[in-house]
């Protein structure tokens, strides 16, 4: 276990129980989902764009083109906030003020930075595309240097981060727990069905595809 | 079909050909997923905050804790970024550079605006209660007034919107088409399974629980 220091942007303001500032636990987080939601400041007002990532050690790895007006923008922001929420259940409670979620999340400020050896990129790229489908790098067809090229590569610090988790049942006060309607929770998880070869394909899917929704890879 | 007017802030700069501004597209995505990334400028810097909400026509509805200090600044905030994804699949291609998700998106600009009286307030509830289980608002305890004071409930207009969609499988250059590796799409989805009950509730879960799931209410 190691902490992470909080800072006033990281620190939880609300239930503060459910919160975790655990090395491990927010790494676990973000093993948990491929996407997050990359928040920054455009022209003046705020912006949010979800995004791909991989993670290797105690940095996030993001990608997109060079050319993105979007991409050159995260690249120069001075602070960003990404986001990861993953759902893990509906909360039915007697009250509606009770009904919540089961949820994981993560909250992360920082600067990215712009790789620019095409080794560095490479390592990034790698992340993300192993972080789907494990040793999937190995097996595809490398980045040109062309294709390098047209690649912008962002590597951003687990520095400044913090966690949220719920879960369990519903919070029903005492004085609601006999009211007549059903309470309980429904859990929900992100699932894979069969891979479907595409039709100019002839080889067939690897058998490692289930890794993707392993416990510990849960999308 | 009707078309939102599109801005700077929502004309797609990259693979203009995903992007839809059809309000019924829109909606459709809002109405697909019960958790939203809201993005606002918090002391100068970007923050961003998943949240869950509800649609009725154009409005989406977020709630929390009236003391919340986040709260408090999203409802303050001159102008929010809200962000919505749905990932529908991972995208296998032969090269590394072409490797892509399949996913339906939503972007929305706007202010919310902070519902004061008890009728309005209760409309939004309804409408965050109800999107999660049809006609849950019927069977539950209602707020009472003090629980209804401390609920903050803020209505988001649906005017300044752009949705982008990506599906099917893998687009790889002709030259690659022949690379000795599986190629195709993994789809997956967010499924709930049964539902468990309070430990402390005698009564059974309600039959229309599958409809949270259902083709249209995908989650």
């Amino acid at each position: 276990m190691s902490e992470i220091k909080k800072t006033s942007r990281t620190s939880l303001s609300r239930a503060k129980q459910r919160g975790s500032y655990d090395r491990e636990t927010i790494y676990s987080i973000l093993d948990s989902t491929p996407v997050c939601q990359v928040g920054f400041i455009r022209n003046g007002h705020p912006a949010v764009l979800p995004m791909a990532y991989g993670r290797l050690n105690n940095k996030i790895y993001l990608h997109g083109a060079e050319e993105s007006p979007f991409l050159k923008d995260i690249a120069a922001s001075e602070t960003l906030c990404i986001s990861v929420f993953i759902l893990d259940g509906l909360v039915f409670a007697r009250s509606a003020f009770h009904h919540s979620m089961n949820f994981r999340s993560a909250v992360m400020y920082g600067k990215a930075e712009k790789m620019v050896s095409d080794e560095e990129k490479i390592r990034g790229l790698k992340a993300l595309t192993d972080r789907i489908l494990p040793g999937r790098w190995e097996n595809v067809r490398l980045p040109t240097s062309a294709e390098l090229k047209q690649t912008m590569v962002l590597a951003f610090p687990v520095e400044e981060a913090s966690a949220k988790i719920r879960s369990g049942g519903p919070l029903d006060s005492p004085s609601d727990m006999d009211f007549p309607v059903w309470a309980g929770t429904v859990p929900v998880k992100m699932q894979a069905s069969s891979p479907v070869t595409d039709r100019e394909s002839k080889i067939p899917a690897p058998e490692n595809m289930n890794e993707i929704f392993t416990a510990d890879r849960n999308l």
